[in-house]
């Protein structure tokens, strides 16, 4: 027999439990997992917390009922689970030593192959929280029933959720349209989900949390955290302020779990995450690892980066048994492709943020764009924003950030395996999709894009986003109709000239005049560039998104916070 | 001034025209049309007649609700537009002669260049129709317009629509669902949509139709159509059958219009097409085609096709300008990307179907699947089903088809991306999509329809298709649970054997026997059969698609036509 000791049993670890499996009866498969329950999924948490999911155990169970509990594994698939088990020690090439979590009895199983699929652990705050069962994290089953527990009982009215990232905003929007409790969301940074997506896409995501009447607090760091004996109230204090709660959730982020790895001696990387290759083999040899526990390469920038994405996770498993049996497979790594529901609201990205792309050195170029997601004429017609991040010389695609309420992840799939394969700006522009006026325009949003780049890295269009207005020295042209202007007003002087009326006015302005056109969504202003370039006019730009997308970014319900260095980045530096 | 000369003032032609005029001055360009409007959303006809869209005009505005007349192109665009105008003639490499439709006067325009944009035009029966107001297509704004105006006076009450395609369905929805007229839809075909569906793909369609109220005659042709000078009833005469409505849509499917072009003696192609190059050149100098009337590239096959598609025309059209105006670009095919809603059902195909990769002499393989589209905890988890038809030897990419109530479009645009550069079944595995519980599983259907390929080429696991089981011979093992046997038994005789029981009976069939096992959707089947294969047993197929789809495909309300030939392809020519 073949022993193979998989240590944790989520996504990845059960993942290639099954795989192995499936593959062979030779090998003696062991999954150990220190928590009592497994293959569970906890991306589904929100779903529990909020009472959309009824049972803790359903997000555990196969499509026809049954719990992949211990039972299943062993009956199904002919695997051994020990659960309430944790690893304390790995005997390098020979074996590991177990603990119950339970009576703390030890015993030692040999292995041929071990993986380690030991997940990832909450970032914990510079300073210490006060133990109480209403301070938590949201990251595993406990948390998740032991709040909603408490909102059972009608305990919890108000609410801080410390970090807005992947799982603070699912959490705030559980938290409140679900149990329509009182929510306060405290960023650290001076927007939210900053891991992908840059500030302006943010906002719209900002904006539609505070429609739901969530209060966000932006650049705030959290100083302390307080509560008595009674667990009532919890005093949260940030920057001077001081907010009182009945519960904090602290979501700082998730970190790569390496402390058993370590003792194994498999190298760690500077993420922070166990070190594989392609077939997923640490460093140390018979030890593979998967999922959440290592770090892997991101395919945009050829770098390592540290995804802990549940969808990575499962294949990462699968490559990791392959592995084992010999068979050819492998992961090459990630572009970071990411999707989250906030509200009614779809947001979805891949690749480099424009912050991480220049943080690498890339001279980036971007564009920034607002269109219906289907035909004009069609009822449901929805706003979609879109943001494109590329390399000026090469235009190889970097980064791109979807926002809107209808079919935005299918844009955002089609870059990911552009992304993924080195591809450039040129590949969008002949992008097929299935259009049908119910859910899609008969232009894909990624054709535009495309079309948007070519204009401004070929004719010198320069498609400028909303907090470069401020520094904006020239012209501005409002190409709207009346009855647009009257509905909402551009919040900077300037001249109003329908398009229709705009080849009138061509001789109106001097030639090295810098104009820069708005409208609602961008179209007319690019069109209206073009019409101004071909005359002979030197400098012009328009309004990315158009003042759609600006009146966003300048909700005055909170203050967008502008940092010294983006201020500097005026559109002269652009063009 | 450079003339360039646009002869239809649709999708291709209005897109050829609106970025020519973006890139120079320097052309004097000219639409020329034989309708009352141009730039018209026909893809919008459809929620125009039942009443979706109040305003025919609708289909024809900006976002900002402006109509694209010939005002609109003057000013925006600096286009002219000659509405009501038909070209008659062409002088090549000189001019055009137009006719104005109402009274006929003629007149002659130069081009330096001319771009042939007629689009497509209904495909006719094969028997004189008579002429009537309530016999009709569904194509031009005046089918829709004549309708709705009937319809609104309350003077239909059923209709007769000939042809299952893309809009016989569309325009069954909007008939049934809006107006709630009794609508018979008449098939030539054993199945609908055939020309981007396979039959059992199509009988998720067909049921949902069907579902709704609608009747449908599969595998009959049209013999006669009759009316009296009232216009009342409209009988058709259908294989012996005869049935009376008050109106009458024939929708055959639609081809090249190029009467025009063949005077000029550009070249046809097997689909009557005109052919055209990458730069949309046809074979005459000085002379350009782009939309409905050229025939393309599959990128699939590398064979000529037609694809008559909204979007395909907006891109050709855009080429074309490019080309005219010396600019790099090129428009080299397409996978033949298309997607429906019918109903509540999203339907979606790229590259070839089974039946026409066989007409090509691929050796192809297929698997069929049946996912839940979200974690099955999620409360608005929907079926979705899959098929994948792929070259045998080199697991190359042939075609897709995905039908289901959520995201469907997104797993098949990125299909398309794939087909169109000609990659395999490998390329599916590690397709990384924006995961969230919301709308999307963490292992994507693509994932597992690469999964299924590598077990069936690989390991042997077979997928059968439903249609294959009545010509099956071996024993059938339903692995599901007692519950779900009694919600929706299999309709062949077979052994019950719940998954979780499975390993204890390994030892109970001779190793030569031939097992197929079926579940509910087919993972547990195919989890079953490496069992089994694993222990030694040598012929083990499974149900692709499992029950969930077998019992669609098998509806009784509408008995399934086996071809011959399909009868014929029995399992064991498979293995």
């Amino acid at each position: 027999m073949y022993n193979v000791i998989i240590i944790g049993g989520m996504a990845a670890g059960c993942k290639a439990a099954a795989r192995l499996s499936r593959l062979s009866s030779d090998y003696q498969i062991t999954i150990i997992e220190r928590n009592p329950i497994v293959s569970f999924g906890n991306c589904g948490l929100p779903f529990y917390a909020s009472g959309e999911v009824d049972d803790l155990y359903e997000l555990g169970k196969t499509s026809y009922g049954v719990v992949r509990d211990a039972d299943y594994f062993r009956d199904v698939k002919a695997v051994d689970v020990l659960t309430k088990t944790e690893v304390v020690d790995i005997n390098v090439d020979k074996c590991v030593t177990c603990k119950t979590v339970d009576n703390e009895q030890t015993s030692t199983l040999p292995y041929n192959a071990l993986i380690i699929a030991t997940g990832s652990k909450a970032v914990k705050p510079n300073f210490e929280l006060p133990h109480s069962p209403v301070i938590s994290s949201f990251l595993t089953a406990a948390d998740a029933k032991n709040f909603r527990e408490a909102a059972q009982k009608g305990k919890v009215g108000k609410v801080v959720v410390i970090g807005g990232g992947f799982i603070g905003c699912e959490l705030t929007e559980a938290l409140r349209s679900l149990w329509g409790i009182e929510t306060i969301l405290i960023e650290k940074e001076k927007s939210i989900l900053s891991k992908f997506l840059d500030p302006e896409m943010a906002r719209l995501v900002e904006n539609r949390i505070e429609k739901n009447g969530v209060q966000i607090f932006f650049s705030n760091e959290i100083k302390k955290v307080e509560t008595d004996e009674k667990n009532h109230p919890v005093t949260c204090f940030v920057d001077g302020k001081k907010i009182e709660s009945d519960y904090l959730f602290y979501n700082l982020g998730v970190m790569p779990e390496t402390e058993l790895a370590k003792t194994a001696g498999v190298k760690i990387g500077k993420f922070g995450g166990i070190i594989v290759d392609e077939q997923m083999r640490t460093s140390v040899p018979k030890i593979w690892a998967a999922g959440d526990c290592v770090e892997t390469k991101n395919l945009v920038s050829g770098k390592p980066d540290y995804f802990p994405l549940g969808s990575l996770a499962n294949r990462m498993g699968r490559v990791a048994a392959n592995s084992i049996a010999g068979r050819d497979d492998s992961f090459n790594g990630a572009a970071g492709t990411v999707s989250l529901k906030v509200f009614d609201l779809v947001v979805s990205g891949s690749g480099l943020t424009e912050k991480k792309a220049k943080q690498y050195g890339y001279n980036i170029g971007r564009v920034i764009g607002c269109w219906k997601d289907r035909p004009d004429y069609h009822p449901e017609a929805k706003d979609l924003f879109g943001k494109l991040i590329y390399e000026k010389e090469s235009l190889k695609l970097l980064g791109i950030q979807l926002v809107g309420e209808g079919e935005v992840n299918r844009y955002v799939d089609v870059v990911s395996e552009l992304l993924a394969n080195n591809k450039t700006v040129n590949d969008l522009l002949n992008i097929e999709h299935g259009y049908m006026p119910a859910h899609s325009s008969p232009i894909s949003p990624l054709n535009y894009l495309g079309y948007m780049v070519l204009n401004q890295e070929t004719d010198g269009v320069l498609n400028v986003k909303a907090e470069q207005l401020s520094s904006y020295n020239g012209l501005f042209i409002d190409l709207r109709e009346p009855v647009e202007i009257d509905t909402a007003s551009f919040s900077h002087k300037a001249v109003h000239i329908p398009l229709a009326d705009l080849r009138k006015k061509l001789g109106d302005f001097d030639l090295n005049q810098s104009i820069l056109f708005v409208c609602e969504r961008g179209p007319r202003s690019l069109e209206a560039a073009r019409i101004f370039m071909n005359y002979g006019y030197k400098n012009i730009s328009y309004l990315g998104g158009g003042n759609n997308f600006y009146k966003e970014v300048n909700k005055s319900s909170v203050k967008y916070v502008d940092s010294k260095k983006e201020k500097n980045e005026s559109i002269n530096t652009l063009s």
